[in-house]
């Protein structure tokens, strides 16, 4: 067991923040130091470090490593600098809610300072702080997850809902941690999830690092593996939760859930409620992003298509909420219902664990 | 549509055999010409030629064009060469049933040949009558495939049953071919078929060079693009179907059925009678092939996957008869009651369109 390790994507160093470099798996495993917000700008734009909440982490650290520096004796100066410096960071990832929700907490956990000194010591902490709800919901949702499986157990899951995209264990993929923790045999079955291949790269990567059997296979041979290997159970991640329960994750999501419902398993979704936007009804209402014919066409570099091809390469799908047997968060399983259930975990919800 | 056309793998040019060589594509389109046997060795077993019936025909011509230049005017001491031919070529690709039913057909073709010359000229006739029958049932297949589509339909489909694969217009794609001929508009959904790619690689590139409309997806897009997509019908080849209809074809195929069941959509499998096994009662029959792990874990000769993973790789996966719609041969359509349809095939057919 101590060769095993669940992986960190990001970790404080009081000097500096270390991450690890994300681009170069699974081939090549190098941690990077970051020293400057240059340095971590650098980091969230060229993908060295992904995952909504591994990016907002990151970004925490990053302004507090910055604002550390500032040389003044002028509270309004200070926090007129550390302004500049959140909008800058913010335009690492233009598009990463999560950045822009830590990079303003930061902002706000300072705006009654009364001291340069206090400023910059609240950013450290807020961004620690950030870092270990992050893990406290993690390991809640795996807790939880773990709840729903038996010893032997093997599991499906797509994608990269690990402990590199968050503070550490990761959403779909923290039970199989926990479980490894108090010496639970699960087995994992990682779809390699193209075109970007966030389950070969990433997924199977991180659970080897932990010493989790976790076992490879293309996208196309779920419906094979799920007969032949009598899987249990398929546990996936969500980039957003409507109101109803309808899930928006990595295309493929929604046709692993169809197999489940064909096979007779049981499809769960596991996600903080971060994750869960009251505000959209439905699914519908989520529109779906399609990303450049490239990814398809092109895998490290060479062309495996003909030149000219139609594409079509829609980036996640909306599996509706019949197809889901259970919703897992920090605060709970939620079992149907989605509409009533959903809101109702925010109405019981204590602050220190909203994330 | 002058500049469009359909492709062809082999055409015999009475001193050589010319093979368009399909392990190029689909980045450059290179035709080689095989002079002597051991050029139609090499390039059956380097896979530049590939699809059972297309290997089969290459062979063909290979034996026939090998027995051109016996110089001989024994006919045992022909009889004996060619055997010894037939044995050499037949070791291109070992479990290549189709490359020995065409050798076998070309040595049992000049039996009671009683001159030299009169042998020469009957392998080369037998070898071209092979490839004439297989583009007859390709055609007659693609007739019945269409009758059950309508103009405008959009269709997916997985792999490379495909013109190149066969004497031409394929199986699963002959419908696309015949209806370009008639001025009929389809659209084609194909899959991109990991992990060897046949579907980016050869079929989106041999419907291209038709001017067939074809959109290339990842395999773990196809619930997204039927849903967005409206898809209308599912078409796949086959490897070997039983006497009961359950149909082994290339993985991700049993996933596709399992999916039209349910959108409701109808999925089809166009084979040749030579495809269908009455020996095998059903698919529980039919072992399935796992290949080398490095299919998986490496992409163009890149590593894509972490060093030491599990992989599980089928090769492909048996669809069970009740998820098939209707299965389209040579000789008519097959809905349900596959145990007794599938024999009575056999039973009304003419010899010469046994391929």
């Amino acid at each position: 067991m101590s060769t095993f390790a669940i992986p960190r994507s990001v970790e404080w160093r009081e000097t500096h923040v270390t991450i690890l470099n994300q681009q170069k798996l699974p081939t090549v495993t190098e941690y990077i130091d970051l020293h400057t917000i240059e340095d971590v700008y650098d980091a969230i734009a060229t993908l060295k470090v992904r995952g909504a909440p591994a990016i907002g982490i990151t970004a925490a650290y990053g302004l507090a490593l910055a604002a550390s520096s500032y040389d003044t004796e002028s509270v309004d100066e200070f926090r007129r600098r550390l302004k500049q410096d959140r909008d800058y960071l913010a335009g690492a990832r233009p598009t990463a809610v999560n950045l822009f929700w830590a990079l303003d907490r930061l902002v706000a956990a300072v705006e009654n300072a009364v001291s340069i000194n206090e400023a910059k010591t609240t950013l450290i902490h807020e961004a620690i702080h950030i870092q270990v709800e992050d893990e406290d919901v993690c390991r809640r949702i795996g807790e939880h997850a773990l709840s729903l499986f038996q010893p032997g157990d093997r599991v499906m899951t797509i994608c990269n809902a690990g402990s590199i995209a968050t503070a550490r264990y990761g959403t779909a993929l923290a039970p199989f941690y926990l479980a490894k923790e108090k010496g639970i045999e699960l087995s994992v079955y990682a779809l390699e999830t193209r075109p970007v291949l966030q389950g070969a790269r990433l997924t199977a990567w991180e659970l080897m690092q932990a010493g989790v059997d976790v076992t490879l296979i293309t996208d196309n041979m779920a419906a094979q593996t799920i007969k032949a290997k009598q899987i249990n159970a398929i546990i996936v991640g969500a980039d957003r939760i409507a109101r109803n329960g309808d899930t928006a994750n990595k295309i493929g999501t929604f046709g692993l859930a169809l197999l489940a419902k064909s096979f007779g398993i049981p499809f769960y979704v596991a996600a903080p409620l971060s994750t869960i936007d009251l505000a959209t009804k439905t699914g519908e209402d989520i529109p779906i992003e399609e990303r450049h014919p490239d990814e398809v066409t092109h895998l490290a570099g060479v062309r495996i298509a003909p030149e000219g091809v139609h594409v079509y390469n829609p980036a996640f799908d909306v599996t509706p909420n019949e197809l889901i047997t259970a919703i897992i968060t920090e605060k709970g399983i939620v079992r149907s219902n989605y509409e009533t259930a959903l809101p109702s975990l925010f109405a019981k919800e204590e602050h220190h664990e909203t994330v």
